[in-house]
C-alpha cells in the first residue's frame, strides 16, 4: 500500500455522501471512490445475509480500483459486514467502519453516563453498539431506538417543518431518551437534522455526527502509517448501483454540492 | 392453459398482500403464489430499468411454477413492466396489472370530473395512469403528487396518530387535490390508512382502493373464459427474495393473518 492509492467509500445509497463530505473536507489530498448500492437501498430492513453478500461484492470493486482503504459509510453495513469485509480484504487494504470511532469518542468523552442511540432496525437489532460500548468499560448505559422513519423523511426532503418535527418528536420522546447526556446519530442520513435534534433537546444533549467523527480517526490512522496523500492523483468517482434523476438530485442534499453519479451496473 | 393452475402476484415486498387478501377473498377456489422481491424493495425509487429486469426474472418463477395469470400487485411495476411482462409471458400465461382496471372504473364512475392520485415517485413520474387516463377520452382531469414518505410510514405502524395524521395533512393538503371527487390510492399500501383519509376528506371523496376493483375485474377475465377454479389444487405459498422476522411480522398487518414466508433466493 502507498499514500498515492484512492480511499473507497460505500453505502447503501447516497446517505453515506455525508462520510464522503467530511473525508473530503478533512483529506484534501485524497482521492475518494464512492460506490451507492442504490439497487438494494435501503439496507435498514434487509437481513443480515443479504447485507453481507452485497457488501463483499462492493468490496471487491473498490479493491480492483486499488484502494488503501476502504470505509464503510453506512451504519447497518458496518454492523452487518465490517469483520467479514475485513477479512475479505486481508493485506489488500485497511478496512475502516463508521461505528468504532464513536464509540471510542463516547468512551473518552461520555464515560459513566447515559447515551442514546437511533438508528434503522438492522443496527439497532444487530446490538453491535451495545457490544462496543460494553467492552469499553467505560459504565457508559446505553438506550437505544430504531426511527426507521426519520431516513426516508429526510431522504424526500421535509426538515424543518411540521412533518419533521412531529416524527422527530415521536421517536425522541420516547421514555428511553430521559435525562441522556449525549445521543449517538447511528444513520448517515442523520447529519441533515442535526440542529433539529438540538433543538429538540434544547442544546443540553451532545448530538454526535459520526460523519467527522470518522473522517479525523481516519485521518489519524492514515498519518501514523505514512498513508496520507497530500495531492489526489485523480478525480473522485461516484458510482451507484441503480442511476435515477432523483438520486443525482440528492447528492447535493448530502455531499454538499451536486456531484456526477456514473451507473455501475454491479448486479446484472 | 386450464383452471387448475395457480395464480401468482408478484409486488416489491410485502405491500402486494393486501391485493393477495383481495383476491384470496374473492377467488377462494384459486391457489396463490406470491412473490415479495423484499432484496430490492421499495421499487418506488428504483429506475424503470432496474424494475423491468427484476420483474422478469419473478415473472420467470412464476411461468415455471405453472402459473395461468400473473397479476402485477405493485404499481410501480405495473407503471415499469407490464408490457415487458406481457411480452415475455406471450401465450404461457395471462398477465394483469393494478392500473388498468382502476382506469377502467374511472371511466364508468368518474367521467367528467376532477380525480386525485396518489403514488411512488416512480408510478407518478412514469405518466402511465395519465396516458390511459387521456386514452379513456371521458373529460377526467388527473391530478397526481408523489407522496414517498406514506409507505414507510404504514410499514413502520404509524396508523391514526399524530404522526400519520400531519403526514397524511401535508401530502393531501396540497393545492392539486381541491375539490376532486374521487382519489385514486395508487399503492399496495394504502389501502391500510384508507379510513384515515376517509375522514381527511369528511367521506365526500371516493376513495379508490385498487385491490378489491383488480380482485373483481379478474374474476370476470378467468370466469369468461373457463379459467376460474372451485377448488384450490395445493395451498398458498408466500416466496420473498429476503427474508428477515420484521417482513414475516408485518405479513399480518397487509394480508389480515399472519402467513409463512419462505425464503427464496432469486439473487444469489
Amino acid at each position: 500500500m502507498n499514500a498515492n492509492q484512492p480511499i473507497g467509500i460505500f453505502d447503501s445509497g447516497i446517505g453515506g455522501l455525508t462520510v464522503a463530505k467530511a473525508v473530503r473536507e478533512l483529506l484534501p489530498g485524497e482521492q475518494l471512490i464512492y460506490f451507492g448500492d442504490t439497487a438494494h437501498l435501503p439496507y435498514g430492513d434487509k437481513s443480515t445475509a443479504a447485507i453481507q453478500a452485497y457488501s463483499v461484492k462492493i468490496a471487491d470493486v473498490l479493491l480492483k480500483a486499488g484502494c488503501k482503504l476502504i470505509l464503510i459509510a453506512c451504519n447497518s453495513a458496518s454492523a452487518a459486514a465490517f469483520e467479514l469485509v475485513k477479512e475479505y480484504a486481508a493485506s489488500r487494504a485497511h478496512v475502516f467502519n463508521v461505528i468504532d470511532p464513536v464509540v471510542e469518542y463516547l468512551g473518552v468523552q461520555h464515560a459513566g453516563q447515559r447515551v442514546g442511540l437511533i438508528g434503522t432496525k438492522q443496527t439497532i437489532n444487530s446490538g453491535v453498539y451495545f457490544k462496543k460500548v460494553e467492552a469499553l468499560q467505560a459504565a457508559i448505559t446505553l438506550h437505544s431506538l430504531a426511527t426507521p422513519l426519520l431516513a426516508p423523511m429526510i431522504e424526500e426532503g421535509f426538515q424543518r417543518d411540521e412533518v419533521s418535527d412531529t416524527i422527530i418528536q415521536s421517536y425522541l420522546g420516547h421514555e428511553a431518551f430521559k435525562d441522556i447526556q449525549a445521543l449517538v446519530l447511528g444513520c448517515t442520513h442523520y447529519p441533515l437534522i442535526k440542529k433539529q435534534i438540538d433543538a429538540y433537546f434544547e442544546f443540553q444533549v451532545d448530538v454526535i455526527d459520526s460523519s467527522e467523527i470518522v473522517a479525523r480517526a481516519m485521518k489519524h490512522f492514515l498519518e501514523i502509517r505514512g498513508l496520507l496523500n497530500d495531492l489526489p492523483k485523480g478525480d473522485d468517482r461516484f458510482l451507484v448501483s441503480d442511476f435515477t434523476a432523483s438520486f443525482q438530485h440528492a447528492t447535493a442534499l448530502f455531499f454538499g454540492k451536486s456531484v456526477k453519479l456514473e451507473r455501475y451496473p454491479l448486479w446484472e
